[in-house]
């Protein structure tokens, strides 16, 4: 954990908060608080800051918070991402937001099997602590937007320009001969980046996604792991956008 | 699975083999392979090809190998990796290879907990299957070569040359401000990219690296995971390779 993340809530107007959760833990167990130290804070949606230690007993921390620094930029990559199954979409949680994206937008495919949807790891409840992980990793405040559709064709068709409006468009296709890098020569624009599901998209969602300005790319000749792909083409479009 | 891997040992000379492990399980279970179906094969170091099912019963399955295919290139990437612990590891072996890499060179450094050397998924036994798990997804024969070290200054000093000779070198830093395709100006070189532990390398241990040729680079400035960085470094190397 490189930054503990609170909710404007939980702060008071004089900068004081008490934590008594998983976060008290990790603060007296891990990084082993005392009195005066500081510690690195940020607000979910708000500044980065510090947090000077008022307090530290059985019951939790009681720290003072200095709210001195910027926000952090919006993230510039949207996700729409074919679900995965439930173990793999457990262990990208927490490495999408350390990333930083803006907006994850889960959605059925025919290569997606339909008890997928059915997983806790898609309850807020569950998912929101694994994306607060990947914020504290990556010091970033603002927790991506999630949304799940069950038609592919209904939120490409009718939802996804206000979703994810005026990005420039990117799907993910092992034979795709184009570089991440190539497809996204102006670094002024936001990104929504599709991922199919393990198997590919089929030749269909291919088409769908093309015809609504989709441009598809690859990662390299070499078939990953829907994981190891996600993190794969997310990283190129970042370093893309930093040229 | 996208390819059964053999050792050549397992294949006669007229081409047939029997396969009674885990990749006959896979045949028969997940594939439901039946006689005259055709599967992609590789054999360990060597060319791809295809192979006829000729039997299965529940001892196994005898298949007919055709290695009419080239034997895939062998990765333009080596990784000096800082050991990570166990778990993180564990995830790492199957997504390395499945991303490309000749070599793994482990090693010690001042934040890599002494006892992460004890893991048994430092056991060619355990990280074997593992790799060539990976290379199956990938559609690749090579298997990365693995070696361990204890010290990272006699490591760099007196073995690394002999390791990987005349890899241009990298080494992976959070502040460093050269993207990692602008540090690869030559395309035909191999490279040798430096990765260290959770908490970074120390100052001497960076100075050490580029005391011997090695140029800072960094995916970006958020930080990562070490197994997330792992992947998003060896992605845009491999990304560079291939302008």
């Amino acid at each position: 954990v490189n930054l503990i993340l609170l909710d404007s809530s939980e702060i008071d107007s004089d900068g004081s908060a008490s934590l008594s959760d998983a976060r008290a833990v990790h603060l007296r167990t891990v990084l082993r608080v005392k009195n005066g130290d500081t510690v690195r804070v940020g607000v979910l949606g708000g500044p980065l800051g510090s947090a000077t230690v008022v307090g530290v007993n059985a019951d939790g921390v009681a720290v003072w918070c200095q709210l001195e620094q910027a926000t952090p930029p919006i993230a510039a990559v949207d996700l729409l991402l074919a679900l995965p199954r439930p173990k793999v979409m457990r262990r990208l949680w927490p490495q999408l937001s350390a990333l930083g994206v803006h907006q994850i937008i889960l959605t059925n495919a025919e290569r997606v099997e339909r008890n997928y949807f059915d997983t806790h790891w898609l309850a807020p409840d569950v998912y929101r602590p694994l994306l607060i992980e990947g914020l504290q990793q990556a010091r970033d405040t603002h927790l991506p937007h999630v949304s799940v559709h069950r038609r592919l064709r209904k939120l490409v068709e009718d939802n996804l320009e206000a979703l994810s409006p005026s990005t420039r468009r990117l799907v993910a296709h092992p034979q795709s001969l184009t570089r991440v890098g190539d497809a996204l020569p102006d670094q002024s624009r936001r990104v929504l980046l599709a991922v199919g599901p393990e198997g590919g998209w089929n030749a269909f969602e291919l088409q769908l996604l093309e015809r609504h300005g989709f441009t598809a790319v690859a990662a390299g000749h070499r078939t990953l792991r829907s994981d190891t792909a996600c993190v794969a083409l997310m990283t190129l479009v970042h370093d893309a956008l930093r040229r």
